[in-house]
């Protein structure tokens, strides 16, 4: 039997859920718990649509396509599993790869070949709206991380030189937000959740 | 001293955080838990970008603010509780409306304005974006129930009629969506999961 449409991406939306069991490194706000990748896409689509102002050229930047991005950009963990922000893993990318054409391939094609396509933009931070989106998935966790006592941090005893390194891709799309994102650092320097 | 428009939004953006810890009824489709807010409205808005075809006049919907819709529709929770889908409570439009103030209050007043009138739009499902949202905030927990063994179902013994009736609201958006809605309660009863 061949799906329909409808079956097609109802079966790609209930293949998703698993999203909610991916955990990620990262502690919610209230640090009782490690944040799932399903709520952190919902988090920082929302914030998406409230900073864009910030953005250096916010005219540049296709909103609608910003969010899609967002919602999609974990998915692939689904198959590869989260990974760590300061990690090495030589096979990430090609495991990735192979999760996306399972998971986006349960959609019609025409949607499985534009979710890959918004998907591989993300992670290659190549158009205005990638490094945007990118910028936030930077600049939530480290919010959040600094809220919580510095949690990631102090447990993989991360240097502040390498925090400050990897959110430079905030730079790319606003200097607001990485003025916002250093300020952030030097507090977490003063309390001391940073290696020196 | 005063916030700058930055603090303001990031006061919210962290605010909000805690929708992640308001728990739905619904139990996330492998069944090993119930389902939060928070990623309820990832999922949501992930399924309003790929099954907008299916609405019955798709021309009509600014993509967009539906999803701008889905992503706040819930924050209210945060202060006025989760709702059961079945249940009296004639506090509730009092309960949320003061959430709404409050939370979308520690925003900047235009985006605060924004949002607030976003979400009574939807829950007056008075246009096409809200009612097209509004069918996929029932038909997404309906499948899930489904594929939960009628988790809720059982557990509050809610009638067939009951469960016809509440979504039909899928109905003033998508016929598409209804037939499908439809042929799920159908299997849903023939499963014993609603009492007659």
């Amino acid at each position: 039997m061949t799906m329909n449409r409808l079956e097609q991406q109802m079966a790609f939306i209930l293949e998703v859920d698993q999203l909610k069991n991916v955990e990620r490194q990262t502690l919610i706000v209230d640090g009782t718990r490690r944040e799932n990748s399903a709520e952190h896409s919902w988090h920082i689509a929302l914030m998406a649509l409230l900073l864009a102002e910030h953005a250096d050229h916010p005219d540049q930047l296709n909103l609608l396509k910003v969010v899609k991005m967002l919602l999609v950009h974990d998915i692939i963990e689904i198959d590869a599993g989260d990974v760590f922000a300061y990690a090495q893993d030589d096979e990430r990318e090609e495991r990735e790869e192979k999760a996306a054409r399972r998971l986006f391939g349960l959609l019609p094609r025409d949607q499985a070949e534009e979710l890959h396509k918004l998907w591989r933009e993300f992670e290659e931070r190549s158009t205005p709206e990638a490094r945007y989106a990118a910028s936030l998935d930077r600049l939530l966790p480290l919010v959040q991380n600094y809220l919580t006592g510095g949690y990631t941090w102090v447990k993989y005893h991360i240097p502040e030189e390498k925090v400050r390194k990897r959110n430079q891709v905030i730079r790319e799309s606003s200097q607001a937000l990485w003025q916002y994102a250093q300020s952030i650092i030097d507090q977490a320097r003063k309390k001391g959740y940073l290696e020196r």
